[in-house]
């Protein structure tokens, strides 16, 4: 069978990721990847000896390119020429302005969480509606921690006869490491409620009805959601568990062996040797679970550069086809990224 | 009618805002605060013009405060001997040691958080069961998170018949602005479920089923709770408003006005003029409040160095007996303290 | 003698504390206070009940402060009527502006370190260049780190017969307690060298060659700035700390008495009882001072919020002259804001 | 030739890395690594397939290991039987107790920084003194900002004809990515000067003399110091530039490359493709260098995790004789680690 072809649109920190997450894929070819300036990522492709054609996007200098003798493949429009889907992870508003692009020349597109809703066809999630997102040509991925989030209750879900309620506190992470244009300092900062991500949840799952407060904190590695989520059936904390533990995207983990907070993750996929010290899966502790009536209550840590990775590459599967269930889809990205493979 | 005579033993973050505190009572008099070093708080005592009498602990080396010019008005032992009641905010664990002295000599005595329960015969919090420590010996403050909590859930238990469930999620600072003893650098730390702070809720309000999650942050001012309670009747977010509006310990704030995150009540206290930038009231912010089902969700700040005061001042009005009703006892330290004055 | 009446343009960060200040002055009156927005500093100002009246700049929205029963006293070109002089502390730029209706007055102008230098006749420091600003129109302060910067170098300078060459790195804190809108997260940001303190140092004292660099960290209370100081004469430790110690602007301080960095001070300043935690001496600490060669080095403390208030009184003594030397100018302020009253 | 045989005690930040290292090089074998306890570095090393086998120390509960599947291949004794030289980075102290051990089996050993400078023979760094470690049994490593710092005061003083003088301000990073033992909050935190940096610069090059203070900040990548060096002839910002790009251990960067500050080069090293994210070289950042009459001040970035890797394997060339000069023993190291291969 041919490899989907995939180009991927700005090389930042979810470009990076999802490059190298599509360059694992064993039916699919990654074709190149476009960008506007030598950023310090770019320097980074070069440095490694250009693993991956760059492509320049309009309005790019390629004289500077040129200058640091990086080399240049062609033009967004030529990438865009040679592939199947692209992957577009530019910043937010351009890709619904690349779209006009993609139209023309009949390419499918994926769409991070940072463009507006209606730049795509379906809001997508590779576990809680595949689905929906079969042989489309536009999807638009869940942000990060609503995809980490989706995982932890679509599970529940599923396993025990549905979900009725979900309240939500996120305590975010403000900035990744190495940026300087944003940053908090000394403060937590909070949004009005209820945040987006109890909204997205309600339009992936609609019969639930989600809420939530976001609380905004000064670091840089992962964020950490607490979720109080009301079954139609009592959920226990083992039955809870159970279910996590099964998932390929839940790391079930616990503070006493040395999984302090989100940092640990951090520290534990570097010493993993994870390429960036990513990681693909959420974190949830099993010392965090506790009852609450009927309800059940726990912590997820989200790392928010690499966990929406896994699902864009469920969107390729979906969007073109070549899986055409949630089970096999999902599978088949597990697979080529090795997530939780037990 | 004799003024209540009160002693602070340890001039620390506690210490000294108690001492403030009860210095500001019309019914009250402070003879003196006890301590053992010349910590900087002290220092800063003595540079004011020793506002209040220092007596020295034991193990305490006179001859270091008499090489400072600090001046010493005499033992522990001997400021125990001219006081109706103590305040303790000792370093956790010498109160339950201080508590022999104490009853020796017939003084009773309030003590802080950081005491076990079985220090005092009641647990306490000026709001949520004043009655309970009228004319008691020994009472043991709710810490900082529990008693700021506790202000938000009575208001509506009290307002609307009953409050059922609770579950939390706090956001937790993790050091005071001068610590450097402790600290925490780009990580939230998780603890394990349940959070003491809803056992806590449970110990002084036992017909409530409460769980929660705690998180620290590396921030030093103010905690950010988010609270999820179910009543007996369904609650709005304008029932919930009303309710804490006319509360006096609670600073109902919205975003939009500037109030964007804990750092927000700190600046504003200082703005205010407030002894050492500090507040009584928590805060709470209206655009935080949402409904879930029936249930109410909203967020507090707690300042954390000086919210246990009013409640402990409420604690030596229900000891001395000197009121005797909940509603006068914490009137009438609000009124000294000038809470929420309107 | 008839009291200079002042009046402040700006009612933020340092707008605040020079309304403050200049109440404290025997020697002045404060006539109003001018700004844009209800912020939350102006809604402190009416939660204390006006102590200092409020003018409208052009371009206020009147009805949202009638809205919020906030009294206004006039317009900023009626307060710019009824004074003698203006200190300026709006945001950058808009000095300048404002400039121009001083100007048409005839009212004299104090500027802050946002403006550029071209906006005064004079780059001004109360205890370097006093007798420059004498009965001048336009001074400008130097900024927060070059004021408390030149206090130590010019202690040094004219003690000692003349300093040659200053070589400095500032550790510099990113952003105020309560600011929301710039910070810094997990990292150290440098700027390109040489800084600009140490070229505004050249500026006001010609005679010294100064260079350094700077580096942005992720704080709130104070920078830090390592200065190494060579002297035509060798200084040593103890002549350096004999110097420092008699200055009324400079807090000789140690590590072991607990000064442990940046926050000890505001810590202590808090407990000092001091409006807001602020301070208005530069720290030095004792345990700091090494010598190298000829040279001296040692580390100095800016409590930004507030270290440029006495040299900006000062720079009101000498534009109106009602002192005309550096030593009675500077130790009138002195008097005034208590300055390490010995 | 044979190779020579390697272990490492201690698996924690530094005996990772080392391990790593040592892999890499093609004339050593490295027969094992020593710990304690199960800790998330050891559990990372099991779910990674075991590359490294794991001997346990005095003390190790093997059934914990067992417990979690984990292979054991032996105790430390015989670890060190099997090779000719240990890495020890075990906890500060402990390597001056498995000294013992070593010198009873003579085996060679290298001590990292947190051990007393008595546990070596030899004080060593790998382009500072290469020849004193020549064929010695036990070298002790510089700690890192040492590390750092003499590369690039050793790469003037080599190429300039003798450095004379330096003054160093350590802007220090308090705490690794993971770490929660340990931390700072909003503060800026000062050591007793002079810092023990300088002072173990002049241990090294006691041609020079040096001094500096040290403050500790709240961030966990990497450490900033700035450098104020005197030669015996006047460097100027041209001059210096040439010698640090020549050095395979220095990388310059500009800062408008987007080079911020000391996250940016975690960032690139992650971009990089670098295991962990880590970077051999210290950074120095070409718009820092300034000249100050005969001296030559400029900034570099230490990262703290894994710069003294290539020294500690210039030392084991050293101490097993296997290079006998400076220029050859560091340029292997550099080949196999990839230092800057230009």
């Amino acid at each position: 069978m041919r490899k989907i072809r995939v180009g991927v649109a700005g090389y930042g920190v979810i470009g990076q990721r999802l490059a190298d997450g599509i360059a694992l894929q064993g039916d699919m070819e990654l074709v190149g990847i476009a960008d506007l300036s030598p950023t310090l990522s770019i320097r980074a492709l070069k440095e490694k000896g250009m693993p991956y054609d760059l492509y320049l996007v309009e309005g790019a200098d390629q004289t500077k390119f040129d200058a640091l003798g990086i080399p240049v493949s062609g033009t967004f429009n030529e990438l865009v020429d040679k592939v199947d889907i692209m992957l577009d992870s530019s910043p937010g508003g351009v890709g619904a302005k690349n779209k006009e692009l993609y139209k023309s020349k009949g390419v499918k597109a994926i769409f991070q969480g940072g463009e507006k809703n209606s730049v795509a066809d379906v809001f997508f999630h590779g576990y809680a509606n595949f689905e929906k997102g079969l042989n489309q040509d536009y999807l638009k991925l869940t942000s990060c921690n609503t995809t980490g989030l989706i995982r932890a209750v679509d599970c529940l879900d599923r396993e025990f006869g549905g979900i009725e309620r979900v309240s939500i506190t996120i305590i975010r992470r403000v900035a990744d490491p190495g940026d300087y244009h944003r940053g908090l300092t000394n403060a937590l900062q909070i949004d009005k409620a209820p945040s987006h991500q109890a909204e997205d949840l309600m339009t992936i799952m609609p019969h639930i009805e989600a809420t939530g407060i976001l609380v905004h904190t000064p670091v840089t590695h992962g964020h950490i959601i607490t979720v109080l989520a009301t079954g139609k059936q009592k959920i226990t904390k083992e039955m809870a568990l159970q279910a996590f533990r099964k998932h390929p995207r839940i790391r079930v983990v616990k503070i006493d062996d040395g999984f302090h907070g989100n940092a640990s993750f951090f520290r534990y996929a570097r010493d993993l040797g994870n390429a960036r010290g990513d990681m693909y899966e959420i974190g949830l502790w099993e010392d965090s679970i506790v009852e609450s009536g009927d309800s059940i209550m726990f912590a997820i840590n989200i790392p928010q550069e690499s966990v929406t990775i896994p699902e864009t590459i469920d969107a390729v599967r979906a969007a073109t086809g070549i899986q055409t269930t949630r089970e096999t889809g999902t599978a088949e990205t597990n697979k080529y990224l090795k997530c939780m493979v037990r």
